[in-house]
């Protein structure tokens, strides 16, 4: 639909919204009519912060996460067990993986996934540097919590090989039946895996 | 969920997002992250789009659409005829007659309908600026385009008794069956209402 906005300044608005993901011209012009009817400084605030945050956020230098500083808050904590790294795909992961309470070790964020069908190759993600974490002796556990998907488990092979060779002890999380599925809706793929993978029951 | 952001900067990116209507923490987090990965120029662009837009916007004077000047395009425009004037609701609606292309015009645009649900009522909307301009005799017919919701029925309602004393045609758009709609699916009080007010066939 060839759309006649009304204003220069609403219809470059409308078509930057409508660049993000998942947004359309229609859903990009309900939003934008919704910031219109706020006051000045709540739009404006809205602005700066993703001006701000492009312009002013870091990448931890140790695991690659987004951080406000050099070195972000998981790594510079002394309470956790800087020997097992959890390497993840990106910082949406370490958050889910924080959220369960489960973990003290720290991350290695790859920034991403191998995916050949959309061009992105070892040399793009943060591997040599997870490698470099390897050799220099500073990890005695690699955990893997990669997506289970083509991509995950393609990437989660090119690093156990890269590992193999080092003394480091590589694991996965596990995969299995979700908790509250019920079975005879699980697919057969995962129903298998998680037969052949049956851990002792801890009554 | 109780989030733990690594970086204060993404929080607030995000929490701003988040504002948005029908935009969650999870959708809020996918769309900053998106900017994130976005070249510099084009993430400030973004951000001074939406702070400019807010700024700098105008209202038609004459019509209150939203405008770069201070009478906007349409009221401008000496092809249309200014003695027809369609009562919407908002841009969006505007936008959405002139996309028909069969509209030749010009708008008078209330900025809501009355919902007493939502505490709209009559005096929040641009209503008395419309009986100015149909008390000086600027206007043959005043064609109210509203939604066929409570909300648009009340607000027609309100403007028909407010109008009927004024030497003005009023007249609403026609209410039946969708262009490409099935008769058995139609709903009943569309269909009864098309058939009360059944027009001439042109063949």
């Amino acid at each position: 639909m060839n759309q006649s906005y009304p204003s220069v300044l609403l219809e470059e608005a409308v078509n930057e919204f409508s660049k993000l993901p998942g947004i359309g011209k229609k859903t990009a012009l309900r939003l934008v009519l919704h910031l219109l009817r706020q006051p000045e400084d709540q739009v404006t605030s809205f602005g700066q912060a993703v001006i701000r945050l492009k312009q002013e956020v870091q990448y931890c230098t140790c695991c690659h996460n987004i951080s406000d500083t050099d070195l972000c808050n998981i790594c510079a904590d002394e309470r956790r067990d800087h020997r097992l790294v959890c390497v993840v795909e990106n910082v949406r992961e370490v958050m889910a993986v924080e959220n369960t309470g489960q973990y003290n070790g720290i991350y290695h964020v790859l920034g991403g996934l191998i995916s050949p069908m959309d061009g992105v190759g070892p040399s793009d993600l943060e591997i040599e540097s997870l490698i470099g974490r390897v050799r220099n002796n500073e990890v005695g556990e690699v955990l893997l919590a990669l997506s289970a998907t083509m991509e995950g488990d393609t990437t989660g092979f090119y690093l156990y090989r890269k590992l193999a060779n080092f003394d480091v002890k590589i694991t996965t999380i596990a995969r299995g039946i979700a908790v509250g599925d019920e079975l005879e809706y699980a697919d057969e793929v995962t129903l298998g895996r998680s037969i052949v993978n049956r851990i002792d029951f801890k009554g």
